[in-house]
């Protein structure tokens, strides 16, 4: 899993039936070596509650459906949970308070 | 996922049985930092309808089969929703109207 | 999925048993934007009767194992259409005859 | 898979049920012909229940999710086996002991 | 499928359950142009009894569980064949023999 912030959200009303009611986010993962945003804007399915700049943590690929939101749903990546902390290499990088 | 603009079409005849009746589009990747195409312009099929021009959202891999047009199909992309409009860090960077 | 040009077989007599009878050929995916060759040779399991230097449009993942030809064997890429023509913004960059 | 360095810990309160219990660590994969560390930090599932330190190996993709800790959870990656050593070009590269 | 040549062991006592009897080899890709090896030494599991330097094809991802060896293990890696020969642009640039 990769950790990103929560940066913007995506709307559409023409769109697989699936895929309804499922909240459509925009995350950017971060480069946890310097906590810096790094690579590619994605979309991804809140399954969480995720909100504006909150750090989290995606899941892609298949995986990504193995949560009672996304079942079934045409999901290559979701949001699986909202970090509390992070410790690399012994050191607190990360707190959500 | 990602957001996409559909750049054109690919026609086959002689194809996996599976695929018969699926419209098959080029999708470009956008760049949503600067809403610029970038990377390789891929192949999709199109569960939703879309049209050359329009900015939609595709989804790789095995989830790109769960749609009801794509399902138990070869798809490793797939287009499964029109956008209307995308904010970014609190700024709409694209509106369909 | 991808656009690519056959070219080359590969011949195993050892291999795992649920490869027996199928083709396997060796693939190099096409850039649109020049359609030039680029990136990694592959190999590739074809599922459609492909032949050295046709243009044909590869399926990646688990999906590849989704024609007839591929059910339940261990591929990660099938060869699932021999492509008649492209049009890349409204302009034919390549057709088959 | 890929062999990997057990850098830190995440932790979450607000996630999907099914991560309940499951452990959440950062690895670095580690590049096996120079035993550097290279390459993004990832979150990886603990399937065997290894330390800061250690040298493990990491499964990705769908297939994270078929150890008895992981099964029919929302997993992109896990350790699934802490090295003992590892011998490359008849050479031991890594001897845990 | 990437050909791959066969570079080294790795051996673990703590791992998932699921891994007992499973030889795990390293591979590295060649890259069939130059036929160098290219990019990344990987762990791949042995599902046809592969030797040092031998020359292999790699599946990856959840396909490389699709062998009597490798079904239902966490694998995103297997070795499915070991290649005779191979021809690229009607030229012979690989014979086992």
């Amino acid at each position: 899993m990769q950790i990103a912030r929560v940066v913007g959200t995506v709307v559409s009303t023409t769109k697989s039936d699936r895929l309804t009611g499922l909240k459509m986010l925009l995350v950017k993962p971060i480069d946890l070596e310097t906590f810096e945003e790094k690579g590619n804007v994605l979309v991804a399915f809140d399954a969480v509650g995720a909100g504006e700049g909150e750090v989290v943590m995606i899941c892609s690929g298949s995986s990504s459906r193995n949560t009672a939101l996304t079942d079934g749903k045409p999901s290559d990546t979701s949001i699986i949970a909202i970090i509390d902390y992070i410790d690399l290499r012994n050191k607190r990088i990360f707190s959500k308070l």
